[in-house]
């Protein structure tokens, strides 16, 4: 093979022609498991670079090596979906100078396909890549190291990005096809000891639940779904992070098998549970942006209908042929939902940041039909509350609300509301929600927000949606 | 579904924001079946449109009716691999003001990729699309009216176009995945009652061939591939269309099974020869850009490791990382070769414009090592010349010249010249060659070209190869 892309991550660095001030990219397919950003990150900082752009898909708390690289200058701008521990707790107690910027996944889809993002270098970890480039998330050869599945978030970066470094901790032999990232769009390959560990992939939000109040919660949102109207023959559906939101789907399951209707698609972070449905055949195709376990990931590697789509495919608002317009019901998850049915799932009832916006954002705007999922409380932190802290979903978008203490329907959405109500669902007004949350705990004080905005919130047209101010 | 890309023909053109003087493209996956190239432009001509750049992945005899839309002024520019037929005939005669463009498959991927053409409006036939325009070629319901395999000459359309138009003649529910042409690169999509005649696909250049001499060339052809010294285990392969390139696979599959060797891959245009091969374990992966008749249609769309790749991936020389990058060896046919290696492919020793580009230049250039296959004389007309009529593929990209009368070995590669001769292969000086034709057929006299530039050839990195002139 007459190759010369096969360097090391130095070398890669170097011929990408990165320079002071620049963007780089990468994914979080690996999530608390990512091995990447502070490789790349430590060898930018030791090849003296300063004043970078790191554009991620999300960062977690195993990214809090950054907090170094931020106080020595070689990071000056992030942009992520989220941020999550040491990380963020720095970051909303003023760390950056600059805002970090938060989109959602289809946002940040949309924004570095219009070109709002510019990536410069993405370096994007893959599981396997051959010598030319053609990289996926699942293995490939007995030597495999690593398995992530689906690697939705890269493919804008492989497809936009100036420059493309694949990292790879298996080395395959040419051709490495069928793969999501392809040859032509790489220029260089590195060969690592790991980009991830797999074990880690369905750590943290996504993680089964077996709390009795998520069960309790998983139900009445199932029951919601069954009555929404839209629970027909060839339906879709999403189910977010959450433990509720991911055991709604065992429940739906049996209502299904029940009345012999099967599911069309189920879309987004892909779980185990989508898998045996899928398997069962009552779900005809996994649209996979992100495989949320290894049961997914695995699933993904050998079966034609999981099949890999980009952050654009997925939920871009600015491709009308994103999956998210073709969705009927998503079932998210919130840490505050207000009276004016507007979600936050990015910033703690305490001002510090502990989230990530993920797909809410879009599917909420673009499904039939969208249901949050969440506590009244969560031990003496209120969720259903007067204003949210910071704007993620506009209310707009989101159509019901479960709690534990009966179900909120958005004003806007009448014939959901009679639907319920005939079928014996407990539907209460969200304000009563709110007052009861407020008659238990009582009214907090204020947060000891400063004057320095530590981040702004993109809607996913663009705009800017809200802002985050530092924590004292 | 909340969407409105599902529209007429003239719908789609309307807004498409479609304006004189722009460009519009189109696969030829159908070949001589398609349907697509004359019902829109017969549409564009009803509208009104004038002064259109068509820019097809090639045309061929059933686009004849285009003649009448040039007279009209409703085409004025042509870029393409190839004509043949009625059309190429009134071409070559000088019917077209500006010249034609023809560029190899890799170099029209790189054009389309580095904006050299600019496709306003692509117009992409496809034998089953969603409503959201996930489309692909191969059948995905009971109600399928065609099938081509691959679209991979399409992919850079869909990618790179400012606007996408999907014509289907099967619409299949949503989400008709996994798609090659993804629903966010659609803005339209138009049923329509046939894209395309699938029994022709293999009709024309790709037949099987039961001529003698092909055969003979063919045994001859594998003999030189199985002792170029390239021919270990992972080793891989192409085989052009022509009967004699396509019939050599046959007999090196012999060798392969007596030698215990396996390929890698094999790239191309794949045919049922590959499949057959595959599917005995002999071939790893199928690289598909073009399926070459209906049971390699068939196969691409129920086997994973036969994989649809782009023109760009398939062979931009502009991309590191196109699959011609990593090809041993290829087996091609020509017109005429010259005695400095120099090949022609697209112009009639009559000097008449009869065929494609293709990927000659860029799998020549590209591989290891190529081979062409051509008769000494087919009829009257000799096929070793002293001087090529058009310049298609240039000599220092050829290594050995197959005939009926010996085998003629590039001098720049000396080693495979030693290894045949010492195989026992019959050698011969190419000079020795083109002397043989001549005493055969004697000097052909000029052709009587005129002074008008009816084609220009481009090579496949942006540079004019040669220009074809009108003949009288």
């Amino acid at each position: 093979m007459r190759n010369t892309k096969l360097v090391s991550l130095e070398e890669a660095i170097r011929r990408s022609g990165l320079k002071d001030g620049m963007t780089i990219s990468f994914h979080h397919h690996f999530r608390g498991g990512d091995k990447v950003v502070n490789m790349v990150v430590d060898k930018l900082a030791e090849m003296g670079f300063k004043n970078l752009h790191l554009a991620a898909s999300s960062l977690s708390d195993v990214h809090a090596p950054l907090i170094e690289h931020i106080k020595n200058g070689v990071i000056t701008k992030i942009s992520t979906s989220g941020l999550r521990g040491t990380l963020a707790d720095a970051i909303s107690r003023g760390l950056m100078e600059e805002p970090v910027v938060f989109r959602s996944h289809g946002g940040r889809g949309s924004a570095i396909a219009n070109g709002e993002i510019k990536i410069d270098v993405a370096f994007l970890g893959a599981s396997a890549s051959d010598e030319l480039g053609n990289a996926c998330g699942v293995p490939r050869s007995e030597n495999a190291k690593s398995i992530c599945g689906s690697l939705g978030y890269a493919l804008p970066d492989a497809r936009y990005a100036s420059h493309v470094v694949v990292l790879t901790d298996d080395l395959v032999p040419y051709p490495n096809l069928p793969s999501g990232i392809r040859a032509a769009d790489v220029e260089s390959v590195v060969v690592v000891d790991s980009v991830g560990d797999s074990s880690k992939i369905s750590a943290g939000a996504i993680r089964d639940s077996k709390n009795p109040r998520d069960i309790l919660l998983a139900k009445s949102a199932a029951k919601v779904v069954i009555n929404s109207g839209l629970f027909q023959d060839g339906f879709s559906i999403q189910t977010g992070t959450g433990g509720a939101s991911l055991a709604v789907v065992k429940y739906i399951r049996e209502e299904m098998i029940n009345r012999g209707i099967k599911a069309s698609f189920a879309l987004g972070g892909i779980t185990a549970h989508m898998v045996k449905l899928h398997e069962e055949g009552l779900i005809g195709t996994l649209i996979d942006v992100q495989s949320f376990d290894k049961v997914a990931a695995e699933n993904i590697a050998k079966d034609p209908s999981h099949v890999e789509v980009s952050a654009v495919e997925y939920a871009s608002g600015q491709h009308l042929g994103s999956a998210t317009h073709a969705l009927d019901i998503v079932i998210l998850s919130a840490l505050e939902v207000d009276t004016d049915f507007n979600v936050n799932v990015l910033v703690g009832s305490d001002g510090i940041i502990r989230g990530a916006i993920g797909g809410h954002q879009d599917t909420a705007a673009d499904s039939a039909l969208s249901i949050i999922v969440c506590p009244l409380l969560r031990g003496r932190i209120p969720c259903v509350v007067p204003h949210v802290t910071t704007l993620i979903t506009p209310g707009k978008s989101v159509d019901v609300v479960v709690t534990e203490y009966g179900v909120a329907v958005n004003p806007g959405r009448p014939e959901v509301r009679d639907r319920l109500v005939a079928a014996g669902v407990h539907v209460v007004d969200i304000q009563d929600l709110a007052k009861k949350a407020e008659s238990i705990i009582g009214t907090p004080d204020p947060l000891p927000f400063g004057d320095k905005v530590v981040g702004v919130v993109m809607n996913r047209d663009g705009s800017v949606l809200d802002k985050i101010y530092n924590i004292k």
